[in-house]
């Protein structure tokens, strides 16, 4: 019925979930009941095609900018989708990180785009690989996942940021921000300003979601883009025949956002979150040899573990699945050289995150004797 | 913050939409409140792709097909857009009916695709005009609505059914069948069986919705198609990243549905519909001259009104909206000959629809005198 089921005995640290108890089943339903009593039937028609104005002037005021420049999505897989469509057609290309999201690329090259893949390093896509990129002239959108990265975890700097933004800029291509875990900063200091903040979201369209903070089965998300776009996303059939994506559970997350409980649940989750990157990271600092480096990502949901180029991501999974240990292959999010795997610290509880450290260590050690 | 608001004063027999009093606030809310007592965590996690099989299962067994050929969308919009990306692509075209859905015809030019238009007559696309139209290479698919059409409101008799079927498996085209609102029967009998029980589904994609039966806000819907085509949609980037459409709602769904609940709604809501379907149409009847004809649906929400061909329809539209009455000008659903208007019945009580006949009657007759 849902997406991930593990095996018996299989500690799952492949997907970028929430763990089953840290999403908040009874708050969603008091949601549901206060909206449909705010709102009544105007809960359950056709919504305002870009949302619902009482939530897009939440989401604007809490993102630093107006309701014109906001629209309600039913998350960043949607609106990625939207997008391709609409800045892209089949036989573009789409520039992206040479390891990045694998689902958000997937979600391009369904859509008929080719990917052109730039080097990044510790902060994320380099500016003059960006810039050769562009020198093609196909590109219909920039790629880019600067805070938090899925997989690797890592934060682009402000400098950094504006640097990408220069070449961008200076190409004239838009650059879609995938800024979905940016609220789940873990260290109590938040991450450099959006690249929407940044160029106060001339050419950039920020892609934020509730899956990571809320739920995913809720299916909500938004995206911020300058005002002509989100008339042109807004005027598609698709909204004016359907309505706004969602619009009861838009107004469910309207009574949430109005007041002091979406930030109390939020700064609930990074605490949550927060003790299990910690037991992962922890265990696995304890017990890795020096033939592994382990990431200690600042927010998010992921550990990415790096090895010796000569050790096979395949005989590394094997071992870990004969430990009872599923993670996700770096492999999967492209091309990038070396040997490379994803934790998620997400989706278990730190007790169970500590002792996938501990099986991992035992089945890696093993596992290079014999080859 | 919803789509249609109407100037005061005004009936609006523009919109689609069911009357607010007929959405079923408290009956939504408990359905919420069983779903997340039910299912738990598993209702606000990532579903399944295709959707969650408890209610595959149930619309299935409803819609006398396997869950195999069916998924969970969100809604009939979203559904035809995904389509749109999947067998379409940009420069192919599509047949429609000369007069068809107005958003529907857009979402797909949306998509890069034009329009092949095919003649129609009381049953609606004629056999030997889609076989013409079919005689271009360039067709990516069908789009029809058989039954309670929107806007005109005729039904394909089984025969013309299966002709329509026969021309496009010859032709080798796959046909979309827009179904949403066929379980809204008035007259006490089922229409014909959907194109894709005919077919078996071969080469028939159905889309049903439950916006014209629960309510558009809940944004639910499904598909039906061959088992290959429905794990080409599924797995999607899309649905594979963010997991079924509307997974929470389509879990409050399964509750309504998987008892007698939403046979009973349903039975209500056609008993409500067929009270203001002929309010409407008994007040136009006895009002209107032989220069109007008045269709009288057995399904649907729409009343349709052919007019002498000499008629202006931007003067009876001028004319209707000085006598503050909303209607839907016939040009927009297509370039049909002749002069038409929509009528939908489904967003008024019988009074305010046998108000408006009145005033709409009184209007036309002032309005031809000056011309």
């Amino acid at each position: 019925m849902v997406q991930a089921v593990s095996a018996p005995g299989v500690i799952d640290l492949g997907p970028g979930y929430l763990e089953p108890s840290l999403l908040p089943v009874d708050e969603v339903l008091t949601l549901y009941a206060e909206a449909l009593t705010e709102f009544g039937p105007a809960a359950l028609t056709y919504g305002a095609n870009a949302g619902a104005e009482p939530l897009r002037a939440l989401l604007a005021a809490r993102n630093g900018c107006t309701a014109e420049e906001t629209m309600v999505t039913a998350g960043t897989s949607q609106a990625l989708a939207l997008l391709c469509t609409v800045l892209g057609r089949p036989g573009r290309s789409v520039v992206v990180e040479r390891t990045s999201y694998d689902l958000g690329r997937r979600i391009m090259t369904d859509h008929g785009l080719r990917l052109r893949e730039a080097d990044g390093d510790g902060e994320g896509m380099r500016p003059q690989a960006l810039d050769r990129a562009l020198s093609h002239s196909d590109v219909a959108f920039v790629y880019l996942t600067p805070t938090f990265h899925n997989p690797t975890g890592t934060v682009a700097g402000e400098s950094r940021r504006r640097k990408l933004l220069a070449v961008a800029a200076r190409r004239g291509v838009p650059i879609v921000e995938d800024d979905a875990y940016t609220e789940l900063s873990l260290d109590g200091t938040a991450p450099p300003p959006s690249l929407a903040v940044l160029a106060r979201r001339r050419g950039v369209i920020r892609l934020g979601s509730f899956a990571k903070t809320l739920g995913p089965g809720l299916r909500l998300g938004w995206l911020e883009a300058e005002p002509d776009l989100i008339k042109r996303l807004t005027g598609r059939g698709q909204l004016v025949s359907g309505g706004a994506l969602n619009h009861l559970t838009s107004l469910a997350v309207t009574m949430l956002m109005g007041d002091f409980r979406y930030d109390r649940r939020l700064a609930r989750l990074r605490e949550q979150l927060r003790v299990r990157r910690d037991a992962l990271v922890s265990a696995l600092q304890a017990v890795m040899d020096d033939s592994v480096t382990v990431n200690r990502p600042s927010g998010g949901f992921f550990v990415w573990l790096t090895f010796d180029p000569q050790r096979s991501e395949a005989s590394l999974l094997a071992a870990a699945s004969r430990a009872g240990v599923a993670v996700a292959p770096g492999s999967r999010f492209g091309s990038e050289a070396g040997t490379h795997l994803r934790l998620a610290y997400s989706f278990n509880s730190p007790d169970r995150l500590a002792a996938a450290a501990a099986r991992l260590a035992a089945a890696w050690r093993n596992e290079e004797t014999p080859r």
